[in-house]
């Protein structure tokens, strides 16, 4: 669902948002974009440990949870 | 303070934290990178609008209250 691409792009980078649960451990990293002239959205997208990026809805509680996972651990 | 590296560099990213608050309006995004075998500390790594990347604290509160910040817009 995500389309992999510089942070520098100038445009969105998610044509939609992964919406199963995905377990922090299988999380490599996740990018944070704030909307801006580039793009309406806030964008999360997760590295995962595969390699592959998913785009997760920045809204959705267990997003925010894993955020905060990572943050606290 | 932060040594520019792809997301999939096998060992930590960050020589140290910026320790000054930044205003989201500079921030083109916030990367997080869980503790993991390559690296033991949680990296928060944001990039600026004019390019460059800081290293920021994970547990400073301002950093969480950015992070939150971007995720609620």
């Amino acid at each position: 669902k995500a389309v992999p691409r510089s942070a520098i792009e100038l445009r969105c980078q998610c044509v939609g948002t992964h919406s199963r649960f995905i377990h922090p451990k299988f999380i490599q990293n996740v990018n944070l974009s704030p909307s801006g002239p580039h793009c309406k959205n806030v964008e999360v997208i997760a590295t995962l440990t595969d390699g592959r990026q998913v785009c997760l809805e920045p809204t959705a509680p267990w997003v925010k949870v894993i955020i905060k996972a990572i943050l606290d651990k």
